[in-house]
């Protein structure tokens, strides 16, 4: 029964060769990957003026509240900053470009750092970016709910609960194994490029007629700074700077998928690259500029793109809540890559020996099971502490994004001095992609070493401008992580030496076995033991762990009347226990035995339901317990099935299967 | 290790033998038994007033607010209504008294209702009482915590936390096993008794000498009534009194533990229910006057005691503070006896098969393990809803005491009816005790009658005022309680009948075996399970699972080179599955045999620690699920020890141990 709920939940099987892709186009291959990086720009925006309004609360478009020296008020400052976010952006694309062309296979920063930089610093990446990914799922699902109750306050006090429906459902999607129907993913991506499209049009159009209108002040908003107010100062511009850089997340995503795409893979790879980068910067700085002009308020609830949407299409329109929909399903997709990336990064970790084996093992639907309740339970942790809360969040977030750029990039330097070094046409295997840029590998090295400097920079910004908020964190754990991988990595070799054989025929000579049946009282499952015993043909001796004087007589009794044969014997446990009694006897058998084996057999009762199951395990697991730790010591568990079954007259009874009923001796 | 840390929490095993009690003498036995009663004085009157300031706010002193037609304030209300709960409190004790005569042994609810009213009646009782355990524990933790928060508001915050972390620290003293020492568990009770005995005196000197301050307007309250405010009602009278019947809770205590008392055993145990009940009445009447004429404010935080503890003492005073610490201290006894009577009933109901056997099952220290740790589990999970509040969790307590107070006094009504039908000079067992009482049975069961009538009417006042504040969900889950232990009992006596045996030597023919190795690959575990098949002496034959073809054909390989006996079997596995293909195997050799044992070996690495297992569980528990359901497959799990070992250069290494280590043959 419980297998035909995971049918439904979780559909029917998949063979290992519905694993291949189809090839996607460009327009296609867009919609799948950019949506973690696209969505980002729900959230960024409105990142950058939270951090300001700590300079003037509310009042961050007041005159009165001014940058030092000027009229501009504070608000303003978003500009310049996302216009700088824009550079960087710029930049890591044209080095991710690179990337793209050298790693055909796919270069995602773990695979890029293996290459070049070795096995720690591989680690490290793959333990920044297996963190990024469990917040990629807490922050956007957080932000998407976050834009659905914006639209609908009543919500408000259940975001958490949402939040955690919605990861639960992703989880069982992709339990069930999300098939990579290009079509079907791109419906989201396009839908919000549409609706968010329109948005900035429709706000650049009011905004040069002058009538793109200022938010009504009965916006009811959740003042976010309840603090002192602080001076502005180059320390804040840093912070709210690198909050606007999560706008950079999940521009990596196509690296790692380069084999997704249509031949030329590498050059459609390459150029869908670009088309998302250019659409994010034109996303992100629209919606700066209009949040700006609209004079939205610097707050996490309503949502700057909620508030923005209300501006340009007033209330109640169908514009606004397409804007809020399309909005929340991008997000909800961003998460959904997460669901693609964390499995298969962890897999690659496990296949290494890095991470526990358990996550490279498909499941029926070609999924990491594994990986994928894994990456749901952190992500659901972290969205129970934050409450659910983008601003809570952002802080632990891009610290790891921005590492695996700066490693990633690194490593591209490094590729490109071994490049240097080759011989006119020599070919080596693994650098004969970059052959054509042999002649100036110098000039793409540069970029590569720049792109890697500026994203160290940032990393190290947002690593201190958010530190005492939640940046620290990361900052231990990473390291933290990699001591761990390192410790199974090691753990895994040890173990593989321990169990190695010589490479020659071993020596199995058969070895004198003791055999005792532990019994607990004498029924049907008791008979059957027996019976099992004898059929082994090896002399053996029932047992009986005696924690009650009278009961061990009684069944004494029932032992001679109804067994009668082998000798039984009652091993008195004055305390009560199970474990210890029974341990010590195998112990002596051990000894006398040197050599030998003792093989203990143990009856399990098995139930058709899991209810009725833990109504019936106590011992047996004591007990398998405490002889588990015992060299020499076999332990063999003899089943006795109990089944429902309906009667004659239409009641449930418990019965034993018919060929198993112990008879009588005829 | 583990078990080393479990001796340093738990403490040393106790033999059975320490189980007995000392004797208690009545002084003792009321300190022992009294705690869970007395300390109900900390809430009882609080809970009152909170309920009356529904009609005034914190104004409930305000002359302006008043009893309609009098001058009387609506706060006054709360001592006719502590004298009705007297006089009730009375009539309950009264009547219990006779059942600590009738029941020399013990008689606690469940048992009286099993002996007279039937099962289904006693199985009620049970879950009432065993859901009011779990309230006790919340309630009387959160009431401590709430004192202490009272004296310290900084840590106000942490409410929830400090009560998780004392009913942890509850939970390992009790499963470390309290040793019932009379003395020390004496001290709290007697610490309060004292000092609430001084505050109340001191309270009375001050009143009647006019100098009895009211409290300073300064206190900063938690305002509890931030809802509109309702007229005076009877219903709201009756809220007000079903809230203050808290009071009553524990009184039963005694009639449980009767022979914990020195002989003669009745008598002393009736003096002492008698002494509990005056003292009890005593507190309650006087803390209810006091806190009128202090006019203390209505609410939660400060308590009750905490703002009258500072009317009487003064701001930092010492006696302000030996006040909450006597109030924390015996709270804390109370939550502490749920934690004796909770595991010890449930035993009862576990040994007569009404809930999981693993109930009645003691530890190494002589405690119901399972019972405390569910206990502790549930209580914490309504500490954590509640946000450990009082108020919240009074509307579920205190039903299922008056509902056990109903059944076990109709029990009593029944047993008289049994005496009077005794014939003059007849004996019959069980009502031996009773025979005094023979005489005038009419009285002591009128008396029994009144009071099972008045606890029934509180029970419905109860469970009709507080319903939709809570009682709901204990009107509900009492019936779902009774039906999952019928379930459970039922389920138990079909086990028992399906296992059963005829009366006679049962069949037990030895059946043909068929071996199967499931190996996994080739190494010096392979070698292990070999060697123990061979040592069994059947033919066998290993068997792969083959989900990837180019490694199976390494394994067989490998197999040839380094086993090179009996046949080798890959089993493909085109979806990479692990249970299924074995299962079809072994479903297909059960067919061929008929009556035939199928026999799979497979082999189990064992770790020292329990983090290097787990990254070594997987495959054995996917085949032990897949096959235990398969009737005649008898599994057995040859393990296979990796230790830790330092070796001559002080590396610690994973090493087998020496006699498992596989050899070349010769």
């Amino acid at each position: 029964m419980s297998i035909d709920v995971k049918r439904i939940l979780l559909g029917k099987r998949l063979q290992t060769k519905d694993l291949a892709h189809q090839a996607l186009s460009k327009p296609i291959g867009l919609a799948v990957f950019a949506s973690d990086a696209l969505s980002s720009t729900a959230y960024a925006t409105q990142e950058i003026l939270i951090v300001l309004s700590a300079v003037a609360g509310l009042a961050v478009w007041s005159q009165s509240e001014t940058i030092a020296g000027t009229t501009t008020p504070v608000g303003n400052l978003a500009l310049p900053i996302a216009i700088a976010i824009a550079v960087l952006l710029t930049i890591v694309t044209i080095s991710y470009r690179q990337t793209i062309f050298a790693y055909p296979n796919g270069g995602g920063a773990y695979i890029v750092a293996r290459d070049n930089l070795g096995e720690t610093t591989a680690q490290v990446a793959g333990a920044a970016l297996l963190t990024d990914y469990i917040l990629t799922v807490a922050v956007s699902i957080s932000a998407g709910v976050a834009q659905i109750v914006s639209a609908f306050p009543a919500l408000l006090p259940f975001r958490v609960e949402i939040a955690l429906v919605v990861i639960l459902f992703i989880t069982i999607v992709n339990l069930r194994g999300v098939k990579e129907s290009g079509i079907l993913f791109s419906i989201p991506t396009y839908f919000f490029l549409v609706v968010m499209g329109i948005t900035l049009i429709a706000g650049f159009v009011q905004y040069f007629s002058g009538t793109l209108p200022q938010l009504p002040g009965t916006i009811d908003v959740e003042v976010h700074h309840a603090g002192e107010l602080q001076a502005l100062s180059l320390f804040l511009i840093l912070r709210a700077f690198s909050s606007g850089c999560t706008a950079l997340t999940g521009i990596e995503a196509i690296s790692n998928g380069i084999t997704a795409f249509k031949d030329p893979k590498s050059r459609n790879a390459a150029t869908t690259l670009v088309w998302m980068s250019t659409i994010l910067i034109t996303l992100f700085l629209g919606i700066t500029f209009l949040s700006i002009q609209a004079q939205v308020y610097p707050v996490e609830l309503p949502t700057v793109i909620s508030q923005l949407a209300l501006a340009i299409h007033g209330a109640d329109s169908l514009l606004y809540f397409l804007v809020i929909a399309g909005t929340a399903l991008i997000l909800l997709m961003a998460a959904n890559t997460a669901y693609a990336d964390f499995p298969r990064l962890a897999a690659l970790h496990a296949g290494d020996g890095f991470l526990p084996r358990q996550l490279t093992y498909r499941g029926g639907r070609l999924v990491f099971s594994w990986g994928i309740t894994a990456l749901a339970l952190f992500a659901g942790l972290l969205i129970i502490i934050s409450g659910a809360s983008v601003t809570f969040l952002i802080p632990l977030y891009a610290v790891g994004v921005f590492l695996s750029f700066t490693i990633s990039q690194a490593g591209m330097v490094v590729r490109y001095n071994k490049i240097s070094k080759l011989k006119p046409g020599e070919v080596v295997k693994g650098l004969e992609t970059d052959l054509h840029y042999e002649k100036n590998w110098r000039f793409h090295q540069i970029i590569s070493g720049v792109g890697s400097a500026l994203t160290f920079v940032v990393m190290m910004v947002f690593a201190i401008t958010k530190f005492t908020g939640g940046a620290w964190f990361i900052v231990v754990l990473v390291p933290v992580l990699v001591f761990i991988f390192f410790r199974i990595h090691h753990h895994y070799k040890e173990v593989a030496k321990a169990l190695s054989l010589p490479r020659t025929k071993v020596d199995t000579h058969a070895r004198p076995v003791q055999t005792l049946i532990l019994i607990d009282n004498v029924h049907a499952e008791t008979a059957r033991m027996v019976n099992f015993a004898k059929s082994l043909g090896h002399s053996w001796k029932a047992i009986h762990i005696g924690t009650n004087p009278e009961k061990a007589a009684q069944i004494e009794a029932k032992w001679n009347e109804r067994i009668g044969e082998g000798s039984f014997e009652v091993i008195p446990s004055p305390y009560r226990l199970l474990a210890e009694p029974i341990r010590e006897y195998v112990d002596k058998l051990l000894d006398e035995t040197p050599d030998g084996y003792v093989h203990v057999i143990m009856g399990q009762l098995v139930m058709d339901t899991f209810w009725e199951q833990a109504l019936h395990q106590n011992s047996a697991f004591i007990f398998n317990l405490a002889l588990s730790g015992l060299e020499r010591v076999v332990v063999t568990n003899v089943p006795y099935q109990i089944h429902h079954e309906v009667d004659a007259e239409g009641h449930d009874r418990l019965v034993p299967s018919e060929h198993q009923q112990a008879t009588p001796t005829h």
